[in-house]
């Protein structure tokens, strides 16, 4: 029988918060077992940039990366916040060890191609992302190896192409591909925590949280438009996650880590 | 019998430039068996900090870190600095794994208290240097398991004083403390790479190197004032790492990592 792995996933709202951080904190330190930590930390990358006289251009909820911005998330996702967390796990007694995908050469990706992208407007676009990689494979092996010798991986939403790029690199998706290559290895929970209580049937109401949702069950509740939007690939991306062998998906508040509340995608 | 392992240390001023990291990587990816990189990043430290309309305060060629610094130096030697060279080489197929003191608990540390520091003038002061920390311990153990992984370990100058601080320290020391500690484990030869060919007879001219330097040597060139100013804290730091165990200190030019020229200290 495979051991049991818990990859919790926080956005960037979570961590560049001191009091939501510190919250982080307490639980992940708190849960017990074998675990990752995957992080984004999009908006502090933005005030960084405008300190910096850098403009942020976003395209659909993607950040455009040119060279400079790039040098912006390396120091921020990579520097900043990733020894942050690292640091604030030790004091808690957490063997925690950060990492890029360049570290041990542990996710190589490629970058984007230019991407035909559905604008508000409804109109599309060609858009290049700039040094934004789509990942091609994680050494499982190599965390494995660092999991078992007690080590508490902490990932920034930065990857590698190999020849010398860093990539910036979503965090969900990040997340998704570490929780697939190691369910090689351990029986897998992905929980993505986010700032609402889960996958709602209300969207205003953080009370009709829907528990458990099949395949079959979320193709109904797309259909019926009670999940939407920005909802519909988060919930795609996890059903890829589950048909790769992660035993289980939580979707859940960044209060609730342990997704112990939320809603269970299996 | 141990098995040898080099301790490269390499300067700010190595790495804030493209032609002499590209040079760095190249000798650093040649470089046969098993290996270390310790990096600093002074100026590139200072020219963001300004970006962001922060003042760099130096106290005898030591940096004042204050909050706001702290997080620029976090930024910019664990992010930037540490996150291409790692990618660098990758690109070479060393398989190196980016390190701050707090990834793993490599290195504790305590910040230093404020202390009586001789001015330019030749006055005193009482200088609080702020977030700067004095390394205490280094973890031989978890960074000899890296290395036996076939793990290379770049490591940046922050350390972390196990209760939630990152710690702004010297470059030479953490090199310095790491070769010692990986003494116990291998044959370490340590070498300090910077802009000049190694120890001189004569300050302005580079073929005057001293090719070896042993104790008693290096009392008379201090005596005849051949070895002076900020030459010899790092001639004490040599012997200091000998007298702990490490087989031979280096101190070289930077296009010449290997240390097969410049001043040998044994």
């Amino acid at each position: 029988m495979k051991d049991k792995l818990n990859v919790i996933k926080v956005g960037g709202g979570v961590v560049e918060n001191a009091a939501s951080l510190a919250s982080l904190l307490r639980q992940f330190a708190g849960m017990d077992g074998r675990k990752v930590l995957v992080h984004g930390g999009g908006r502090l990358a933005t005030s960084v940039a405008t300190s910096l006289g850098l403009e942020s251009r976003m395209v659909g909820g993607r950040r455009i990366t040119d060279e400079k911005m790039l040098q912006v998330v390396t120091m921020v996702y990579g520097g900043l916040v990733n020894k942050n967390i690292v640091a604030g796990l030790q004091a808690k007694g957490v063997k925690a060890i950060g990492l890029t995908g360049a570290d041990g050469d542990v996710i190589r990706s490629h970058r984007r191609p230019p991407k035909l992208v559905r604008m508000d407007d409804g109109t599309e676009q060609m858009v290049d992302f700039g040094f934004v990689g789509d990942v091609d494979k994680v050494d499982a092996q190599f965390l494995a190896a660092l999991i078992e010798s007690g080590a508490v991986p902490v990932v920034a939403p930065l990857t590698h192409d190999g020849e010398g790029h860093i990539l910036n690199t979503n965090a969900d998706t990040i997340a998704s591909s570490v929780a697939q290559a190691l369910a090689e290895h351990y029986e897998v929970t992905l929980t993505f925590c986010f700032e609402k209580a889960g996958v709602l049937r209300d969207a205003d109401d953080d009370s009709s949280v829907i528990p458990l949702i099949d395949e079959p069950e979320a193709g109904r509740l797309i259909a019926e438009g009670i999940i939407a939007g920005g909802m519909i690939p988060k919930i795609e991306n996890a059903f890829a996650a589950i048909h790769k062998g992660v035993r289980q998906v939580v979707i859940t508040h960044s209060d609730n880590i342990d997704g112990s509340r939320g809603t269970t995608i299996k």
